[in-house]
């Protein structure tokens, strides 16, 4: 098949690079020097730095762009996507993204908005690696104008770039759970970092867990501020929440309670079994 | 050498597995069925079920109880200890732990306090694996009574067990960045937990950042709410800390602030980048 990809950072790069054996691909990015480096690589067989150009070439189309910047392509470009497209885009937030992608859009192609839940705290598409889709998690959240072949086909793409779960969700349910699994989670990595009151070199005196929950610290700080307003009530719900569960701790220990302490470490280790458990229902 | 160990968990197991090929084990563990597992699996070399007769046979012996225990331990068999033994502790935190044995040792034998930051969310010998303390760090609390030879050894036997930095730090400094890098980091992984709120399966939903931030949620629930009560001071001071952190991504968040939300992650990238910067003044 010939693939479009439009933003090759490090997930359009991702992309490419998991499609490349089986699919001729086209990709445009606004930067020359990363369509040079993709051709130069054998990320990408054919390179644009012509977006109008691109889309006479190209029918189904990976859209790797921010959000915001998703919108300002539809809104310029809608009239130049041929007929019949297909467009598929990756964002990690969809309510807003949706529900203003549905007013602008044109009915002569067709969009599926999907999140693959993969991402590496290296920017731009020197990153690029197959592996960051491998077993991962991938969410389609349908419109009503979507067609039945093309969710097909984003799904079968999916499975082809070694995503393991391909699930389908509502745009609000997306946006809860998003809220909860990938947002919050960074936003307590930044925290935690942003708490450090030492001076001491801390490489020498931490074990893995401190490492875990700070290695998302590295981040993409041109997206994610756009993610976070994008979900906001969804994000300040689950803050709070966890705000709450946090205040449970720190009064448990203020009374030196070790039965209360305790009983929230086996609630939080049931729910943490439950809640990983792999079944073998996936769609 | 002989080299004795009192308590065959995960620690403990780990040690015996990573000295086991230059010197002679011995152990007791209070558990029979462990120490004719850590026989058959030749971890150890020679296993105890009487107390006193190990610590006549045993003169450099780790002691790898919960720090309860080791009160408990030295109360009662401080007057069995051979003379001019080295006893090196292993436990988590240090400051009252010190205190305490400080008053009740007797000054016939040596007590080293150190703290292989290491260990794995299962629990037990069957876990034991010597690439846990592989190029991790360990952490020395001397305390005036050490002898200076005994300190070496310590030192020695840790290199031997593949640690990487070995630093010294007062027992005060141990349990506040302690709090810091290993309690709270606990306390975050299992507020994050317990605040969810979805019946989705979210194992079909998560990236790698949710399983990093969790992973240490499956926590020994018997040791950590000692260890926590121990550090309370700290570890309150640190958790409160935390939640002023939260607060202001929280009100930039409220505010739709993109620059101050920017802001907070440029500050963490840059406290993180410095904090986790290798260097080789090492000890």
């Amino acid at each position: 098949m010939n693939i479009g990809i439009i933003g090759l950072g490090l997930i359009g790069g991702t992309i490419a690079k998991s499609l490349n054996k089986n699919h001729h691909i086209n990709a445009y990015d606004i930067n020359k020097e990363t369509i040079n480096y993709a051709i130069k690589n054998k990320i990408i067989h054919k390179g644009y730095n012509n977006l109008e150009e691109f889309l006479k070439d190209n029918s189904l189309i990976y859209l790797c762009l921010y959000p915001l910047d998703i919108v300002h392509f539809i809104e310029k470009y809608s009239s130049k996507i041929n007929k019949n497209s297909l467009i598929i885009e990756i964002s990690g937030i969809k309510t807003n993204l949706v529900n203003e992608i549905e007013k602008i859009k044109n009915k002569n192609y067709d969009i599926i908005f999907t999140h693959p839940i993969a991402g590496s705290e290296k920017i731009g598409i020197r990153y690029a690696d197959e592996n960051i889709f491998k077993d991962a998690n991938y969410i389609i959240t349908p419109i009503k104008t979507n067609i039945e072949t093309n969710i097909k086909l984003a799904k079968r793409l999916a499975k082809e770039m070694n995503f393991k779960n391909i699930s389908f969700l509502t745009k609000e349910e997306h946006d809860k759970i998003i809220a909860y699994t990938s947002q919050l989670t960074h936003i307590l990595s930044l925290s935690l970092v942003n708490s450090i009151d030492t001076n001491l070199k801390l490489v020498n005196y931490i074990g893995d867990s401190y490492k875990d929950l700070t290695r998302i610290a590295e981040i993409n700080t041109k997206l994610w501020p756009q993610l976070f307003i994008d979900n906001k009530e969804n994000l300040i719900e689950k803050i709070t929440k966890f705000q709450v569960e946090l205040t449970e701790f720190k009064n448990a220990l203020k009374n030196e309670d070790d039965v209360a302490l305790t009983k929230l470490m086996e609630k939080s280790k049931s729910i943490h079994n439950k809640a990983m458990e792999e079944t073998d229902n996936e769609s």
